[in-house]
């Protein structure tokens, strides 16, 4: 890394995703229970799917991210089964993932990690990426929401 | 800014947005031309008006923080009225925001800079959002290719 102009710190991109997990939060609130499992559009997965996704990757990266002991990537969690089970999930995330990434020096960002068997790149990408993953992805709930009638929580609201 | 762990740079940071722009080119190039300009969901707006809001942030945002004067937010941009047109608008813009980014100081990063007369945060904040704001949208776009029977260009291809 040439650090020319640094110009972002652990804790500030820590504070930018739990920004965004708290959004997303919200958008959970909003679906229906119902719709939260069963509502997709051109075959897309239901919302509930997708936050599955979100929990298998954050914890569980940032556990191998600190241990550098190969992690699997299981986004089944068939245990999770009502809105209110996942933002149960949701919270115990938030604050493992405070406490993983305090875990974090800053070298390490920089450091190649082959996460899940699979994406190898520097730490900070995979991070960078889990983050544009759940925007993505959010995105596609705010459609499912609207196509439900429904108005999702405002994007600048963190 | 307490710079524990400065973790990026800016040059990082502009590659960061890039990557994201030009898996937006491949979004726009996916679309039937008809359907860029007309298809939507839920009453959302469609994908050739969220690329013109992404235009009317990114080179007009970067040009009140380089040169910290007043700049107007204008998204109509009735003149960009087929695919071409906006293909040539996106890679204009991405000449400019290259130019314009190296401009920004390490410590300007960390300067408030109220954008556009009404965004009021430090310069890197209103970047992230500037790049947020486009994952976010292109995530819709994303649901409008699906629902149109078309795969969309694949997210982790930058």
């Amino acid at each position: 890394m040439s650090i020319t102009k640094p110009i972002m710190t652990s804790e500030e991109l820590l504070a930018h995703w739990q920004g965004h997990r708290n959004l997303t939060r919200r958008f959970i609130e909003a679906f229906p229970e119902k719709e939260l499992f069963e509502f997709s559009i051109g075959g897309m997965r239901p919302f509930s799917d997708l936050i599955k996704e979100f929990l298998a990757i954050a914890v569980p990266g940032l556990t191998q991210m600190v241990s550098d002991e190969p992690v699997e990537f299981d986004e089944e969690r068939k245990e999770l089964k009502t809105k209110a089970d996942l933002l149960k999930a949701w919270d115990e995330s938030t604050e493992k993932i405070n406490e993983l990434f305090g875990k974090i020096s800053a070298e390490r960002f920089h450091e190649e990690v082959n996460l899940f068997g699979q994406y190898k790149y520097p730490v900070i990408y995979n991070i960078q990426y889990f983050i544009d993953n759940e925007i993505h992805h959010r995105g596609q709930g705010g459609v499912y929401l609207r196509a439900l009638g429904i108005q999702p929580p405002f994007f600048w609201e963190r």
